[in-house]
């Protein structure tokens, strides 16, 4: 992978460079040469011979010099044409603003194909086609037709739609918020998100990556590339198209909760991508991200001149479980000697109405000293005899005396009055917000990103199984020609991983069915046993609550009575005898795949809190012990696994246990479709947990 | 009540008037001054003859002229006398600029109560002490010291925190978003939130009335003065203070749920108050239903020039479930005459990247036609041929050719590019959104307003009851010094309001016991009745599932036998034999009273779901009929009354029934401090519900 003669070429052809104001070849040449770009310049066009001043040549064939990269702008249809030239020309990479691929339709698809066969047979790197193209503000270049060039800055933002694009492009420059690179990512063809982060990732000019996507080209590669790269910087995005229905006909409960927008949220948390739901949200994180140190801790102090915005910063703190920092008592002590008496000296404290520039630079500077506070949120209000702007260069001074490492957020709120200030504030490297939700909210994405790094890298380990047997299982399976194991198949792929299956044999005869009772013991369960059956419950083949010899001998007549009524033809292989679990608690864990991700695990509390709460979670497969551990803990009614209402806690270890041997399990067998532990037992700490029922749906090898 | 004086004073003297810039008493002279007020103003200094070139009085009672208004920026501790002067000069309103009041201690809460009753006696209404003041931009009147003065408009902004008003007043100015008036609430000794919203309902100037609230003063006329006013303009308010914790030590089940964020929540539903949860957001909606029609239905069209933008905006319409319009064949046809191929003629309608204004003004001259279309957001990113500007203006011209009564709200996104089309759109009374989502969530406050409006006044049906037998059972259980009611007590207040409780008789030895089981009949459950047992569990009085004659003797005496062993000297009633309710939901119903609002009723599933996942609805007593539909249709797990899981529905109509006769009782009776029926037994559809246990706790009459 070769992105640099993306970023940094020393020459730039491009093809279909246009005389013509107004037309993309046209706003592309001249943006290239407004950006103040210091490498060669090449306009291809055989119509002309000059363009804005630069000689124009008639093909990139013609170019006496060398061409690092090719910006494409001319009709979809002659584009493959060029690739060729650009192969001839040894050029490395190309950017294709043409429209007329994929985006129109199968005709488009199928050059688009050939397009991406090219490419890589000349092992050239393609940047669209149908995108709005790239900048790079540190280079500098702007190799696209976006009619705003932002500012130098950390913030390097990928967008999957390009006129998104130019909106945040005009918007940053406005705001004065600095951009690294900006990417318009087009059909992605060849060049998709997760190779521009991993460029990024070594990228000193880019300190956050921010993008916009409708969708990931390759899920497990976007997890494997995110979840190193976010260990080293932020990674922040927007992610549309979350709520779009269109959810297949699937057949298991975890395929009717699963679906795209699952997934994208297990893929997030499992990679420590910050999720913004709007792009303003997600410019607020990442101009903080990029100007402020993250939080040691969770501990905030807050500072105002007003009680209400003190009062709703402290209401955002709770809503988004932001603990008030506890100040030391020599804090205390320290702000009494300056504050007026009637000033609040606890968090948040309140300097007063009247507080000038100095105030708000003392409290801060004691405020700083206090070991007990990880982030501060300063908060001002324009009163009578406020200095916003003195106030900011206040603030600014102290940061730089005490080279604190704690990271502050201003919420100057106003209009006109504090204008200067917050413009000294930003320029100063200090975000402020309207209002003191956002900042707060803000603050709590650096809290969880700071977590994340903390974290140790992702441990896999290998459990021991016999997979062996599961393959022979899985093969007999598709030889009877079913994609459905049957229960004893099924229950044997969970004994080769070691889950724990409740006792069960199958008794041909009411004999048999004596003996095997003396060794499994009662209280039993009776299941009949044939191929022909799949709904048990329907012929009258499950009873539950066997309790002793007489009850075990009638009800096993009855059942063989109840089939045969109902399908006289089935072929009945005897009846199971099985072991009752009691005093447990019913979980279900679900496996389903996701087109982008592949496997899912899915966990929740059984009953009605799947079918009507919904309250499950789910991971993207394999995952790591602390990922079961979350996943577990992330459902709304884990109380009532920890020991609600004076009951024992269940044996929540055994939970995790078997969503690693899950994980495992459809990790050796790419081939199992749908899978459901429905329910699994859970007993009391200590005691395990037993699947009591599984259907595993298998399909090609 | 008369406030006019306050708004439209006919003349206003400044009682502590200063020559000394920066000081209070000479901003508010200043600010009257450059507010162009047009009526007379006297300046009250002792130690001054003129000043900024008026005349100064040593006292009120020296001005020779009538004073509507008495504007008062001396010490706390003159207030009073002040006053005295007010009411000798008939000064009919006060503004008290003034601190050194409740908010600075006990001494000033006296101070506070002297000036309360003073003004009573003297009829004079007063605002604050300790507030900012107040801005009339119709009159037009600044007596506030807020550094800005904001342009006229038709939102009025009623704010508990004056410091938060300077920010909000100085942003409205900045924004160009026009204020009607602005009042400081200070420490609401005499004028609250709802004398100030009463007044506004009827002052024309005033089309959205907005509030900052820390806390109402009474609750219940809040209520009623909103839920009255609301009906003809929206009233938007922040509430902060919302997750404070400090739950006092509460006994019943409701009294752990409530608290005061839940009693704010369901006053503002009851009395259609729009909530925002930021300023910001407050600022958003109003501006929103001060320019624009409300919706008459849910259907949102959606006209875009990028597709990203458009996904997003799609899924914040299903985050907040607003349907996207099905447009109209007709529609799509007249869209296929003009709009380019590639357009998207569906919605959201996408008419291309490359989109001139007269395509969106034709685009939106269609879609208004379309009887399927409730409300219209209009998204544009700036692309390179884009005309933010001209687009605004093609924009506002079709909604004046079309006088449509359609709500429009755009989505210009970007920076400079579309600065100046935002500003005319602005100017037109179309407000716009820096992003789609915001638009979107706007537009379902005016949804949910719409409807709001559209609902018939509030019913409150007497129902029959025996209340003179409930007295008599209230004024016993004070007789004997408790405060609880016992079991026999409590079911009896039920049943004089016509709730059914379980058949239950007592017997006082087991041959009663024998001839009452053959009426109730089996299963029945037995209860240990005491004066000195509480709690029955304990000391084994309860026992569930008495089958037959022989399980009724066999438990009567051991019964007996276990209370005479853990409670030797207990006085034994008897023991109850009580209906066992089969084939039911539990259910919890529950009464707590909230310090502001009075009694408040409760609703949820019982067990874990009121425990665990607090799975519950309040709503402010008295409810109507609807009140109580949607509390039951609030709870998330209404699915399992409603029979999830082929269940057959439940009783939902009985709920209803309980939850109405509840709330008459508590009116009836404000003595009641906490009840609970918990469990209410609900079962299938047609048969009804059953109070299966009932506490009632009251207090002194």
């Amino acid at each position: 992978m070769n992105l640099e003669s993306f970023f940094c070429p020393k020459s730039v052809a491009i093809v279909g460079a246009s005389r013509e104001s107004g037309k993309v070849g046209n706003t592309i040449l001249t943006n290239i040469i407004d950006s103040k770009y210091k490498g060669k310049i090449f306009p291809i066009n055989p119509k002309a011979d000059k363009i804005q001043g630069l000689k124009c040549y008639n093909s990139l064939l013609d170019v006496p010099q060398d061409i690092d990269l090719a910006v494409i702008v001319i009709p979809g249809k002659y584009v493959l044409q060029t690739l060729d030239e650009c192969n001839e020309k040894n050029v490395k990479a190309a950017i294709v603003i043409s429209a007329g691929f994929k985006e129109v339709g199968k005709e488009g698809a199928k050059l688009e194909m050939q397009l991406v066969k090219k490419a890589k047979e000349y092992k050239i790197r393609v940047l669209g086609p149908n995108c709005l193209g790239m900048i790079d503000t540190a280079c500098p270049l702007d190799a696209s037709f976006s009619p705003s060039f932002p500012s130098a800055g950390g913030i390097s933002f990928i967008s999957q739609s390009g006129a998104l694009g130019t909106s945040v492009l005009d918007w940053a420059k406005f705001e004065n918020i600095g951009i690294s690179k900006f990417v318009s990512l087009g059909n992605k063809a060849d060049i998709s998100e997760e190779d521009l982060i991993k460029y990024m990732e070594d990228d000193d000019t880019c300190k956050v990556i921010t993008a916009y996507l409708e969708g990931v080209k390759d899920g497990r590669k976007f997890i494997e590339v995110s979840s190193q790269v976010s260990k080293k910087k932020p990674i922040i995005i927007v992610k549309s198209g979350n709520t779009s229905a269109g959810a297949k006909a699937v057949s298991s409960h975890t395929g009717t909760l699963a679906g795209s927008g699952r997934a994208y949220s297990a893929s997030f948390k499992q990679s420590g991508i910050i999720r913004a739901k709007t792009i303003k949200d997600l410019f607020d994180y990442a101009n903080t991200f990029a100007n402020q140190p993250l939080p040691k801790g969770k501990k905030v102090a807050i500072i105002t001149n007003a009680g209400g915005p003190g009062i709703m910063a402290t209401d955002a703190c709770e809503e988004n479980d932001i603990p008030m920092a506890n100040l030391n008592k020599d804090t205390i002590e320290k702000l009494k000697e300056f504050l007026p008496a009637a000033a609040n000296f606890y968090n948040p404290i309140d300097v007063l109405g009247d507080a000038p520039a100095d105030r708000y630079q003392k409290t801060l500077e004691v405020i700083l000293n206090d070991k007990n506070v990880d982030a501060v949120i300063i908060i001002l209000t324009p009163q009578t005899v406020t200095q916003p702007y003195k106030t900011a260069k206040a603030i600014v001074e102290e940061l730089k005396d005490s080279k604190t490492e704690i990271p502050i957020i201003t919420c100057f709120m106003g209009g006109a009055e504090v204008e200067k200030g917050i413009g000294y504030l930003r320029n100063s490297g200090i975000p402020n917000f309207e209002i003191p939700e956002n900042a707060i909210e803000t603050l709590k994405k650096m809290i969880e990103y700071s977590e994340w790094k903390q974290k140790s890298a992702p441990e896999f380990k290998k459990i021991k199984a016999d997979k062996e047997s599961v393959s022979k299982l899985f093969d007999n399976c598709r030889k009877d020609g079913k994609c459905e194991l049957g229960e004893m198949d099924a229950r044997g792929v969970l004994k080769a991983y070691n889950i724990r299956v409740p006792k069960a044999e199958l008794a041909r005869d009411i004999e048999e069915a004596k003996e095997i009772a003396k060794d499994i013991k009662f209280p039993l369960v009776l299941k009949i046993v044939s191929p022909n059956i799949l709904h048990k419950t329907d012929v009258g083949g499950i009873k539950v609550g066997i309790e002793n010899e007489k009850e075990l001998e009638e009800e096993f007549e009855q059942m063989l009575w109840n089939v045969k009524k109902y399908m006289p033809d089935a072929n009945i292989k005897g009846i199971l005898l099985q072991e009752m679990i009691q005093s447990k608690k019913e979980t279900i864990i679900g496996i389903n795949k996701d087109p982008q991700f592949g496997p899912m695990i899915m966990f929740g509390l059984g009953g009605i809190y799947v079918e009507v709460l919904k309250d499950v979670s789910f991971r993207i497969a394999p995952i790591t012990k602390s990922d079961a551990i979350e996943m577990i803990n992330e459902i709304k009614t884990i109380k009532l696994l920890k020991g609600a209402r004076g009951e024992k806690p269940s044996d929540i270890d055994s939970i995790v246990d078997v969503l690693l041997k899950i994980s495992q399990l459809v990790m050796d067998f790419p081939e199992i479709i749908e899978m459901d532990i429905n329910p699994l037992f859970v007993k009391k700490e200590g005691e395990g947990s037993i699947a009591g029922d599984v259907r595993i749906r298998i399909g090609e090898n």
